[in-house]
């Protein structure tokens, strides 16, 4: 049986056209785009292709696409670019809420000679907008805002924040890891210095991601060594990853829409009907700025642990915060961050959505949830408690 | 028709076994293996194999085994890894003829504070061993050198060297890249403290690479993210890569008998032929310390680059110096340090062969490249000069 798969922030699935498109160069063309020969040139015609695709997404022109291993590459290149180029100035700015690629780099920097501020969110998980603007200054050399959070959707308005942070004359870049793909990305439009993304959240394989890198944004390579990517990250390139980054971002091209139609009324009957079935159950953050395939719901007094355990039994795949941070007990930083109560945020759960998704699994969803809850809180001690001081209050 | 390649010290062929390996894990099972749900379980257990088999190739123990992009991404982590573990120790010392990954990087850290000793080599390629042991000092915090030569196949006593290094008190990494999978690798038996491989100089796709680092050595990681490889690489883990990399350690293991002796057999038959019916032609460098499947032949007074343009009329993939510096119109840096004449550095070929390669490919060869030769010396005036100069000296 196929997995009911909800965990499209942490991967996807590759898409079928994809692999398609792929498979010719991990079997007959495997020459290297580098080599001399004609056998290795149609290699680097096909990836230049792919630059172009990737371009198109982001309305974004084909040189300032530089492809990288994973999105935590963008982010590590994009912020070691600004230091590099701008080394007099000592001060990074970032949010409370952002991925480990960013926030673990922000955190070695803040130990190694850099001052780094990180703008706290509300309630809501709403940027405080004027608190960046507030420790904005002179010294500092880079602002690097998620577009939209890996956990709870919640979408920053950063292109609002690059024009102001432009004007402030530091660098602006976005990890929009989890946005390219599901929200349009105009660049053309913007003044975005640098944005990261990857390639396995939109139905490309992993191993896979790009930097953007606006012209004439001065920049300094993170991976040195041979030529490719015009000197701007070397290493021999993943011609398979790279073509199939090119296609996928084709597809996202042709499926916004649905994206922003079908899988956002899937997300949302999901919801809707979730919070309305189980008590105590409340979503997490600003549904109004969001991105159309993810909830995170707070599922008060049990474990999110327990619950994927469960939801596992019907090969029903979920999260408990993201991907690359599970396997460690704390509750997420991004719902820390939010202020979510200790006991909503240990047993909040995030489904995310693709284009693959089908009414009949969000009906399953809908249909064992209810009883995935009730069954742990039978087993929770605070459960009981609440029930218990309920009870009294009726009396 | 399919082209007979002999360069396969730029990229090789994946292996079709390989292929096979990887295919479920670009469909069927697009798990993220960080997830907590079993789908993604499943490929976090298909990685822990892969990194097995890739630890048996090299005689190390698994968890010695840290995953990354390229090999050029394994050469960056393991410098800087020395560097911020010892960061009172301001000296490197690596050698005139490393690869790009290792050069440019070497180059980068003598232009940013560090002290950066290149060791010559002989006319032979040889390294300076004794230039390498005088320089060596308390101040070292690292000595990388390479394995074996990516443009002649020169094999450097790394094993040797590691030891003299350790007694020293510095750290010992090398490149091998060119070395795995071509001639017995056993770290157990060595102390060599960091060594880098990268997966499609052996068959696996391109865009994974693999860094050994010996158990007790100090360790910083250069891709800051998520708690992937131990919190010793950040970034989603490209898992086909990964699966596809075992595979083909697992069969470099078993292919390593005939590389050392049929594919050998078949590099002496071409270079030893091509030296005799073709005049003024080299071997480029020590024919004894060499790796099994490369040969570096210079013709003299002719341009290598329109050699490979007339090879690729017969679908002959070969190379001039090696695939991440070509494009660019200077002599290998590789053979200038090896002080070979700029007539012959200019007009020098690179073959490098696989267990893909057959008699009656090799006979192809040796039928084509003299009337190649032949073709561009009635071209070129350096040749006619040296042919009226002969005549003189014959009357």
């Amino acid at each position: 049986m196929k997995p009911i798969y909800l965990d499209n922030n942490a991967t996807t699935q590759v898409a079928p056209e994809v692999l398609e498109e792929i498979l010719p160069y991990l079997s007959t063309f495997y020459g290297n785009p580098s080599s001399m020969h004609t056998f290795g040139g149609n290699v680097g015609k096909k990836i230049k292709e792919a630059r172009a695709k990737t371009a198109d997404l982001l309305g974004a022109q084909p040189e300032e696409i530089v492809f990288t291993a994973c999105g935590t590459e963008s982010d590590s290149t994009a912020v070691w670019a600004a230091l590099r180029s701008y080394p007099a100035k000592r001060h990074v700015i970032t949010s409370k809420v952002e991925h480990p690629a960013v926030k673990n780099l922000a955190e070695y920097l803040s130990r190694n000679g850099y001052r780094v501020t990180f703008v706290p969110v509300d309630k809501l998980g709403r940027l405080d907008v004027e608190y960046l603007y507030h420790h904005l200054n002179d010294d500092t050399a880079i602002v690097s805002l998620m577009w939209a959070n890996n956990e709870t959707g919640i979408i920053f308005p950063v292109e609002e924040i690059a024009a102001e942070v432009r004007r402030r004359g530091a660098v602006f870049h976005t990890d929009a890891v989890q946005a390219v793909g599901k929200v349009p990305v105009n660049l053309g439009e913007s003044v975005i210095d640098m944005l990261s993304l990857s390639g396995h959240k939109l139905h490309a394989p992993k191993g896979v991601g790009a930097l953007y890198i606006r012209k004439g944004t001065k920049f300094a390579p993170f991976l040195l060594g041979g030529h490719q990517e015009h000197g701007r990250r070397g290493g021999t390139e993943n011609v398979a990853g790279i073509i199939g980054l090119g296609k996928a971002a084709e597809l996202a091209g042709e499926r916004l829409e649905e994206e922003n139609t079908r899988v956002r009324a899937l997300r949302d009957r999901l919801e809707e009907t979730l919070v309305q079935r189980i008590p105590n159950a409340i979503i997490n953050g600003d549904r109004d700025h969001r991105l159309p395939n993810t909830t995170s719901i707070a599922f008060e007094f049990v474990e999110g642990e327990a619950i994927l355990l469960l939801l596992d039994e019907y090969k029903i795949c979920a999260s408990s915060g993201s991907a690359c941070t599970s396997g460690s007990l704390e509750p997420s930083h991004v719902l820390r961050a939010m202020d979510v109560p200790f006991t909503a945020a240990h047993g909040s759960i995030r489904f995310s959505l693709s284009t693959y998704n089908t009414d009949a699994e969000i009906d399953l969803v809908i249909e064992k949830m209810p009883q995935v809850i009730e069954r742990l809180r039978k087993m929770s001690p605070f459960w009981a408690e609440k029930a218990a001081a309920n009870v009294c209050q009726i009396n």
